[in-house]
């Protein structure tokens, strides 16, 4: 029995009632609490988030055939993250700067592995109702009230029409970013750092972004947009332009990225470095 | 007879109908011609929006008692402006190289200056719906499908707590900027670039943003949002932080602007010099 259809009907309610929750504490609930460093935060929603995604997926699982402890939850918000048969991956808010600040712009992210293979993945935009999925083999997806349903496909346009997501979290990297962005920028369209790396790379798949750099980034981030971005034709670097392999054994590593098309990468980096 | 309540509802109109022509040509109308460099684009929907907003300001004004033959218009995409004792000052669409690239984030502004004077400030976000307006010495506002109707009031917050909004246009600056964002990024919360410093300025009125940064731009970008500012207890400066005065007689010198409170001000510069 193919179970993908099954979950991702699961994902859509579990990341539109987080996505409801999101909306309804905007600018109400703009406290947080620092984790790793002064610029890495989480606010009372994420939690809510987290919990109410959670209960969805434990909850409707058995109805797949599936039995709960079989079922792993890798969580950013979580001491207690399993690896199991099923593992399902989740940044409830995704975004969180730009939230408790007052931004409108973040993300729920869930992907869901076979063992450690990404098999399904799904963003949810609170604020504008978009939705990027993929599933694995089959093609990576938008849905949105502006430009209703499409597949997606990565374009490859020339340098001077590149726009770059760029975000940086830590104060031991951010020079190297910046010295990337000096030598790159007189060369490309613009520049933008919008504060969600889930939302960015998802705008990757969609055509929007050219590159997205991230120094500063955790498993959870990326899971369900990584899918997203390889169904579209394109795929997750290091800064040494070799494949981005997630560490499963140690995921919360932090860790950096460079995610674009297969076919710009050297220029990219031959461009920057 | 006072006219600003009059001149507020018609540039509510005549914003709410250019919006329309954004959120319906949006993704649809991905084509941009070159202006002042590679950097600097206009697309057909700045020219339709700018054409609606003339027109129902030129048709409705003479109900306010205003001889059209008194208004001038200062527009972002028109080689007709000329000063006249009620002025218009139009950025039909900012943030044009989101819209054409695709980002959601963009913005329609429109200040309303007797003789050289800015009494109000309308700019209105066709995405999420937000408008935030300013009328002189009576407060600057926001009205929105999630927080309602407010008035602004620009908070003081510490440093590390600081979201730092910066743009650049234009290879000749951009050094510069990214050697201040070196010396601050390891003091604040985070750094943004969201592409439309129109709106960028109004979330700097609302608290959101706490210094915006922009090299590169133009008094029609700045126009209505710096009534808002002004309003809610902010202001714009020089790069020497001197107070920013808008050079009539040459209104399309691209300019720099730091706006913040003046509280923070000297801080900022002595942070980032």
């Amino acid at each position: 029995m193919d179970i993908l259809p099954g979950i991702l009907d699961i994902l859509e309610e579990a990341s539109g009632e987080a996505s409801k929750i999101i909306r309804l504490q905007f600018r109400k609930n703009l406290e947080y609490k620092l984790k790793t460093s002064s610029q890495d935060i989480v606010t009372d929603t994420d939690i809510s988030s987290q919990k109410i995604i959670r209960q969805i997926i434990s909850n409707k699982i058995a109805g797949l055939g599936i039995n709960i402890n079989e079922v792993g939850f890798i969580e950013e918000e979580s001491g207690t993250d399993t690896f199991k048969k099923y593992n399902f991956i989740i940044d409830p808010l995704d975004g969180t700067t730009n939230y408790s600040g007052g931004i409108p712009i973040a993300a729920v992210s869930i992907a869901f592995a076979l063992n450690k293979e990404i098999t399904l993945g799904l963003v949810n935009e609170p604020f504008s109702g978009r939705k990027y999925w993929a599933i694995k083999n089959e093609g990576a997806f938008l849905s949105d009230d502006i430009i209703n349903h499409k597949k997606l496909v990565m374009p490859i346009k020339p340098v001077n029409k590149w726009l770059i997501s760029g975000h940086y979290n830590g104060s031991e990297v951010y020079k190297e970013q910046f010295s990337m962005y000096e030598k790159i920028y007189p060369k490309i369209l613009g520049l933008r750092n919008l504060g969600s790396l889930a939302l960015d790379l998802c705008m990757l798949a969609d055509g929007i972004f050219d590159v997205v750099l991230n120094r500063g980034c955790y498993l959870w981030d990326m899971a369900a947009a990584s899918l997203i971005i390889k169904e579209a034709g394109g795929d997750l670097y290091t800064f040494e332009g070799k494949p981005l392999v997630f560490n499963w054994e140690n995921f919360k590593m932090k860790c950096q990225v460079i995610a674009c098309h297969p076919q710009i990468l050297k220029q990219f980096l031959d461009l920057s470095g």
